[in-house]
């Protein structure tokens, strides 16, 4: 069994300590020079990408923002999983909010605009409350832009005018009122067997996922109304693979907020607090093979860590943490390690991480105190 | 953090593993070859023996039986952990013995031979049922001896008569009457931490394990006396690392059967049943690292492939089961992979190996039936 991972960062590395006792052979692939790679150790093989997609017997992704050429090869072979039409819905927010649309599933009122001049309208219909999203990452120039007034519309008009909207248009959201993000992960294999996580809760700072706790306190009737989505979505695109789907927790139940075509940093709890791993999971699924039980063995936190210069010797020091390596360098922004931590209660993690106060920097690990709080409320 | 690891089979593969999330970098080494390998592809390094001894800030051993001159030169560097008194016990049934007389720990009586004469005097005091068994692995023309009446010892006398007793001794030991056979596995850090797993029920074919069942059923005190034997003995070879005790279940409580100085195959059971797996504790042990959880999360089950011509692939068929591949070609006898599995009740284990028994022929795996029948009872 050989599979090739587009993508050759810590979700690559995850999948292949994964798919080491299962017998699989994973090798992933650096997108940006187009080389196949040691998944730990960042090697070059010797095998040129030509030949490792022909080799392998299933390729799939770490990530959705795979460049086009690369994605319609990997696409052509028949061995690509999930399907490139999956990942494409997962790197285009044009895509994403349509597919949504055209299975009923709630998420965020919109409108994609292709020219400035649409944005008037647009408010008219939407209100004033809005967040403007490029519909795809990584073009120069987009950002995220954050309307409150229509009196900051002539500023981010003029910004707008500068891009080629009708190449990658922006989509407008309608600011949600929400009490909690929500994330939900899940596998299905070819032959269509599905198995799901319980619900994760993520608590987000400046734009990154920072702690995330599974399963989610007081989730109630939640779970089930985000397992409909997730089969809805699958059975749909016919998936195969783990898929991630990010939700506002609103008062009138769950919104959609986007989707993962990949194994998920909200899901990485999984590797300590569930019976099989999403990463197990998803090597399972693009094999077809029978899925792994996503039963939770306890309370579990995640616990990212983000461009906090450290070291693995230092991180193993936390007492009851789980640490997961990804072998870089620090650099600001950067998500270097998560850690994770199981227990038999929210309280017992919380005192757990209590410990972790003294030990990590608040700069770095803002959300602590709050999550502390969290789980003893949880 | 650099990690060398003196034997290259599946557990320094499954330490590999382990260490890899830890931010750990395992090597391996072929004792045989005197060479150092990447402990999954078995790929030569570019690094001499002495070299990475030089590089390591920990050596370990997969193994007790490491040759004598490169276990000193280990030894040597300080950084050997568990120590070579320690290896030595576990490799030397002369020395283990010795150690478990001293700490006044249970064991079957026995005298040491070390000249064929002593076998009538041995008899006269231990009675006529007895094992005698090579002190130490690895020798030509040792084996095991079986004696059930004084009529075989003729022809045991003479197959002896042409080993060197001196050199390596036989230890004749008294049978002893058991109802099953028992391990405890633990961790200890330098700094005299000590967590301890329940104990395993492990039931043997022909000298090889084949089912380890954890928690072990019906166990009452016992663990506590495992315990109190683990203590000991780590106290008093002041251990770091993972040791595995060998128990039998006898009626005046818990006889030492042997020990092991590393990760055991009947701790297998904990990649996939406790909080922390054996693998996990072994490396942050000898690293001096807070130990983990030893809980575990369910009742599991460990199914040992052995010298079953089969492939990853097909294994990976089996419902809920958790496999272990190590990357070897099928030989008879030869153990190729293990199989966890991990339930809510040893009856739902006992369900899922049912399911098995249609998939795993019983002349590879001719424990299946008393298993179920066990868990079933258990």
């Amino acid at each position: 069994m050989k599979i090739l991972v587009l993508g050759g960062g810590q979700l690559a590395r995850m999948m292949y300590l994964a798919g080491c006792p299962l017998g699989m052979h994973v090798r992933a692939v650096d997108t940006n020079k187009h080389q196949v790679i040691n998944a730990i150790s960042k090697t070059p093989s010797k095998s040129s990408l030509q030949e490792a997609i022909a080799d392998a017997d299933v390729i799939t992704a770490e990530f959705e923002h795979i460049p086009e050429p690369l994605l319609q090869q990997a696409e052509a072979t028949g061995k690509l999983k999930p399907s490139a039409q999956a990942i494409r819905v997962g790197a285009d927010r044009v895509k994403e909010k349509a597919l949504l649309d055209t299975l009923n599933i709630q998420n965020s009122r919109y409108q994609v605009i292709t020219d400035v001049a649409q944005l008037d309208a647009c408010i008219a219909e939407l209100g004033e409350n809005l967040v403007l999203k490029a519909s795809r990452d990584g073009y120069d120039g987009y950002g995220q832009w954050r309307l409150t007034s229509k009196d900051q519309l002539a500023a981010i008009k003029a910004e707008l005018e500068t891009l080629d909207l009708n190449a990658v248009p922006i989509i407008a959201e309608q600011c949600i009122q929400f009490t909690r993000e929500l994330s939900v992960i899940g596998a299905r294999n070819s032959r269509g067997d599905v198995v799901i996580y319980p619900l994760a809760e993520n608590d987000h700072h400046q734009g990154q996922l920072h702690v995330s706790i599974a399963p989610a306190p007081a989730i109630d009737t939640l779970q089930k109304e985000a397992e409909a989505v997730f089969h809805k979505l699958t059975d749909a695109l016919d998936y195969v693979g783990v898929l991630a789907v990010e939700f506002f927790d609103t008062a009138e139940g769950l919104l959609v907020n986007e989707l993962a075509p990949r194994v998920h940093n909200s899901g990485h709890w999984s590797m300590n607090g569930a019976v099989t791993s999403q990463f197990e999971n998803h090597m399972r699924a693009v094999m077809n093979l029978p899925l792994g039980s996503t039963a939770a063995t306890g309370t579990a936190m995640m616990l990212n860590v983000i461009g906090y210069p450290t070291s693995a010797t230092e991180l193993n020091q936390l007492d009851n943490g789980f640490l997961h390596w990804y072998g870089k360098e620090a650099r600001e922004k950067r998500k270097l390690a998560h850690i994770n931590l199981i227990a038999d209660s929210n309280a017992a993690l919380a005192a757990t991480l209590t410990g972790f106060q003294s030990k990590l920097p608040e700069t770095y690990f803002p959300r602590l105190a709050a999550t502390i709080k969290r789980l003893n409320e949880g």
